[in-house]
């Protein structure tokens, strides 16, 4: 069985670092390559032609090449299931219904959010402007949201993939020092210090 | 049991038209209601008590409110599955993993033609202008990705909601003279004459 996971070589992509925490989770052994957006290597026809989309990060199980990162995780919780490998969506129908919200509002939402509170603001220089107004609206929409949806250690009563793509989001405010409620900021350090987690920090700091 | 479809009262939500579409191909009854997103009815807040990031389409059964339409595509086959209802994802786990590729992707790329060749200018009034640079690759991909997945009839042995998400995205193309092959033009106006798309259209038109 061979599984290889391309993901960006600045290790700022947060849907690589979800596949990525996502394999760690379930104690998986794969081949990591990395791929120079800067230098668009993800549009190289070699690549291309795994990867049809061109998107990082993509996965490759024994031949079977897969993009988007929400995709993925289904696919490894499908074919390494629970308990044999730690579930990464809960097993309830409302409460995997609302996992799945969860990862696709944060991939298709708050753009002006994820654009100047960019991943590289989190792991390697801090932003240097305050919110714009757009910005700062989707900030309350989050923080609203998250405060509604945790409620203890995750948001379920295990922890989940959901859990880590949240707290990326949410840590767009937390490292830049944008008001967060400490509540919130608990849970970031919480899902930070996973030894998934740690494990994509250390690629960073290297 | 009740069932109710939040959508957005012009019907140009491509995510309102993905969800419309799985509920009438599963056969079930449901209560529609429209929001003039227009004057910020999603905003309201007896809307966000309920739908917790303000975004449309909602479905509301039995009282637990869901967003995102793939995540309530997903519900729906897990909670109304089949046979006893038509099917909206394929079974094989390889092939079902790309149709949620392909709807993670739809719903998170392809900005550029997405804004300049927005649904208004399907349902309701042709573009004006050539598409930019940007759209022309977002459209360049689009096109080889629809010509690798499509091989017949549908993306998959049977129908799935990928399809009708991925004919919406083509539709684009298709419905403003822009150049697309034969065969992908077939596949979009074979997803259109489905019953439940044509539910949909009717709406706008009337
Ligand atoms: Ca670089
Ligand atoms: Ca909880
Ligand atoms: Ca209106
Ligand atoms: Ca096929």
């Amino acid at each position: 069985m061979s599984l290889k996971l391309y993901a960006d070589s600045a290790f700022t992509s947060p849907y690589a670092l979800s596949v990525f925490v996502a394999l760690k989770e379930k104690g998986l052994s794969f081949e990591l390559e990395t791929l120079d957006l800067d230098a668009a290597a993800n549009k190289n026809p070699a690549y291309r032609s795994q990867a049809i989309t061109g998107r990082v990060p993509c996965l490759v199980h024994d031949g079977f090449a897969l993009t988007e990162s929400s995709a993925i995780s289904e696919y490894l919780d499908q074919i390494f299931p629970a308990p044999a490998q730690r579930a990464l969506y809960p097993t309830a129908p409302q409460d995997r219904a609302v996992a799945r919200q969860i990862q696709a509002w944060l991939r298709s939402d708050l753009a002006a959010l994820r654009t100047e509170r960019s991943t590289h603001t989190v792991f390697y220089q801090r932003a240097e402007r305050p919110l714009s107004a757009a910005a700062q609206e989707d900030a309350e929409r989050l923080l609203a949201a998250a405060e509604r949806w945790i409620q203890g250690s995750h948001l379920f009563e295990d922890w989940s993939i959901a859990d880590t793509d949240l707290a990326v989001m949410l840590s767009r405010l937390v490292m830049n020092g944008d008001p967060v409620p400490q509540k919130l900021k608990d849970y970031v350090a919480r899902q930070w210090q996973r030894d998934s987690v740690q494990e994509w920090l250390k690629r960073i700091n290297r």
